[in-house]
């Protein structure tokens, strides 16, 4: 659920990442964050004295509401881009959070270590990489046996709306298409179950978490179908373009229907996946 | 979530129905039923003594739940099919549901009635009709005042799944395009606020009812991925073919990704939206 900004971040294309650290992407991020929270961390709270990886905390827009449901859990914290790592640290001391501890680390680099994790959190991550599979069974390595992963994603292909509009959904198609050939899945969240049972979890359970905008909730039309879903896809105008893959009235088009469906007789729905697994006590380590 | 079976229904092709009560159609709404009852019907209970019209009951897949629910409510049952409406009735009968009455009506004909329910509950009808907003007008003047309407309907452009692919999507659009052709609309899911609102109702409060189904699931993946929702896009694909919207390959390869979603490594999601609104007191009555 994060934009796709080709060449934002020209340090980590190697890693397939596609990160939005800039500073209107990061606002976008908090907009998407504070209307959000409830819905994807709703249930979440880490025992007291457990200690909890987040991967890919990025300007930290999850990781304030993690420390702050489990303030008597201890947080590590990674991002490969410092100045999301920066700014994540900025607004947990604002809110003073003396529970997280920010890392600068690549999931990547973690490999070999060991399992002292209990309990990882990984969200918006798995849709940048190019071999989900694989990062989950690092990630499996991190954790003691018997701890858990939650992964929570998005799935670009679940959005409809009313008024339905061919050119909303092509404008959508493109930021899809910009994160594919950035190595990416913009349609991971329905693949959550699957790819968590390739990778050798157990357990694994999907809670499906629909987001459903209509006028009875203009708060919420305001926060995710105008600032979060639309403005994500805005964000990609220039790349889009750039690709070729639609013209500037086609592009334009499409976001006009976008925000049509936030008028009084539109509806916006979208759906994000959360997965809850546990690392097998006989395959973790980070040699599998 | 009816299949678009066009010419089953001759009398009523007039109305825009597309209404299926063949044996097999009959069969596959039993197993849809079945397996949906727990999430269409979760927390439907009308009040002792309140006079309930269900609209378009076919053969009776939801009156044997609703009048189940709500012993002490008593349900009209109205269908415009007779031989549906006979099954409905062995139904209840084989229940022993003393709490249903079955009668053989159109909507439109009972326009001018007087308003005497006190709730009305419409599921898998509106999709059928090409003037789905002047019906829920006509419902409106057979409630009483603050008398309570319940809708249920699918939304066929909700369904998404794992592996995804296009020629199964292909299949799909078929039976939105014929149900289309006939005056409906396969969509109509996402629109119930702006439909119930545009019909003059109040408190207009409509529930998205998720269907997730992954191998962690099997039943739910044998009852609605298999026996539901793909059994429903096979059931049209003789129209399909015939109204050259496929090719016999195109269509198959279509069905067998379908049921492809089924097996271990497979994800189906699909949505209906369950609304609820009130009558609005001076807005009532046949004449509106």
């Amino acid at each position: 659920m994060c934009g796709a900004t080709p060449g934002a971040s020209a340090d980590c294309a190697g890693r397939g990442y596609v990160h939005g650290y800039q500073g209107r992407e990061a606002a976008r991020l908090d907009d998407q964050a504070s209307a959000l929270l409830d819905l994807l961390h709703d249930g979440i709270k880490y025992p007291a004295g457990s200690s909890v990886l987040e991967v890919g905390c990025g300007v930290g827009s999850q990781t304030i509401t993690l420390a702050r449901h489990s303030p008597d859990a201890r947080f590590t914290a990674i991002d490969i881009a410092r100045d999301s790592l920066a700014a994540a640290k900025h607004r947990a001391d604002l809110a003073g959070l003396a529970n997280v501890e920010f890392r600068h680390a690549d999931l990547y680099s973690l490999a070999g270590n060991t399992a002292t994790f209990d309990h990882v959190f990984v969200c918006f991550v798995l849709e940048h990489l190019d071999d989900p599979v694989g990062a989950l069974q690092l990630i499996g390595g991190l954790l003691k046996p018997g701890g858990s992963i939650t992964v929570i994603e998005g799935d670009h292909g679940s959005a409809f709306f009313a008024p339905d509009s061919f050119a909303a959904r092509a404008a959508i198609d493109c930021l899809a298409e910009l994160q594919r050939r950035a190595g990416g899945d913009a349609m991971i969240g329905r693949s959550l179950y699957p790819l968590l049972t390739a990778a050798g979890y157990a357990s694994v359970s999907v809670r499906p978490l629909f987001v459903y905008a209509d006028q009875s909730r203009p708060d919420l039309v305001d926060a995710f179908t105008i600032r979060t879903f639309t403005a994500m896809i805005e964000g990609v105008r220039e790349s889009a373009l750039a690709a070729g893959l639609l013209n500037a009235d086609e592009f334009d088009a499409g976001i006009a229907d976008l925000y049509r469906t936030a008028e009084a007789d539109g509806v916006f729905c979208y759906t994000f996946f959360r997965a809850v697994a546990t690392a097998r006590a006989d395959e973790t380590g980070a040699a599998t």
